[in-house]
């Protein structure tokens, strides 16, 4: 493994472990054992670091919005693809827990992450809609728009949220946990049929739970 | 108004505008055109400030939980329920726009903010068993603890949310929008003559926003 990449790494762990605003370049040179010359050499400073996460993170979640738009999916296709998503934020999930803080800090990353929540919300609303258009949601009651942006504010903050009334709470659990929420989000749209499978789907989730 | 009343509230509006971290004691006092001495005279600090506008903010709250428990309410008062809710929390914005950042610096604040919230979940989850009981609420459909989760989750993060996608928004914009995505979250389990009730109320909110 490249220095480069050993410090996007070291940083990241250490980010998500001690909170960003808590860890400095020369805690992830420490760490790594290298001099903060030499991660100099690598990065101009902290800002730099977090920018090439940011990008790692950023071009992972748009390519697995941009693989939903051209794959057919089926009900508990979706289910599959909020779980990966969750699973995206889980690894950068210092962005996350500190997000209101670190938009203000940064501001190219701010420009960017609310680009890219406004491709999720559009993403989610056409998913919603294919879902309608195949009668797996009931057509009369779902406004695509609002439950797009349901889930979207639900992966948003899910982890702080977590983080808040569940200190300590094991990751797998998390996610399961918030899955299941974003199901109950879109259960009670779903029609009858579509609705036992979501109904069985939200148990195996409840008995992960 | 005594001088201690006008620290506070020039602090919360201080907090409110320019965000809590950007704002230190001399620049409260030299709003209000007091020397740095007379406010320490009845603050010892910053951090005293915080804590006794959070406990403004935190009876108010409590006040509003405990009136909500002994009325009976029908599913109109219901929504101006959330809707005064919303009011409060806006009041004390503050602490929700930056919400990670300061319960990890005051862990006073930490432990309360908790204990409200869990009091919040229990009180909404009440209330939802009540939509219930008096059949204003599908029993067959709606998990309540799961339903009380999801609104408290809104109401914990929607400031911020909007902050995010919507900077410069209208208050009373930011709270309508608001008592409009927790409507859209009952909507789908009330019955049908609540629901025509539901959504007409529904598209009062959506004439708003």
């Amino acid at each position: 493994m490249k220095t480069r990449d050993r410090i996007l790494l070291t940083a990241l762990t250490l980010f998500n472990e001690e909170g960003e605003q808590n860890v400095t370049t020369v805690d992830i040179a420490n760490e790594m054992d290298i001099s903060p010359g030499n991660l100099y050499y690598h990065f101009k400073g902290k800002e730099s670091i977090i920018e090439n996460l940011y990008s790692q993170y950023d071009s992972g979640v748009a390519q697995l919005l941009k693989q939903s738009e051209i794959a057919q999916m089926s009900l508990e296709d979706h289910w599959y693809f909020i779980y990966v998503i969750f699973e995206e934020i889980y690894k950068f999930r210092f962005f996350y827990l500190n997000q209101t803080d670190i938009l203000q800090r940064y501001h190219d990353i701010s420009r960017r992450f609310k680009r890219l929540v406004k491709y999720k919300v559009k993403t989610i609303e056409t998913l919603c809609q294919s879902l309608i258009e195949t009668n797996a949601l009931n057509d009369s009651l779902v406004e695509s728009q609002q439950l797009a942006e349901n889930i979207s504010f639900t992966l948003l903050y899910w982890f702080p949220y977590q983080q808040l009334i569940n200190p300590g709470e094991e990751y797998d659990k998390i996610i399961h946990k918030g899955v299941y929420q974003i199901l109950s989000l879109i259960v009670p749209y779903a029609q009858l049929e579509d609705r036992t499978i979501a109904q069985s789907l939200l148990s195996i989730y409840h008995s992960r739970i």
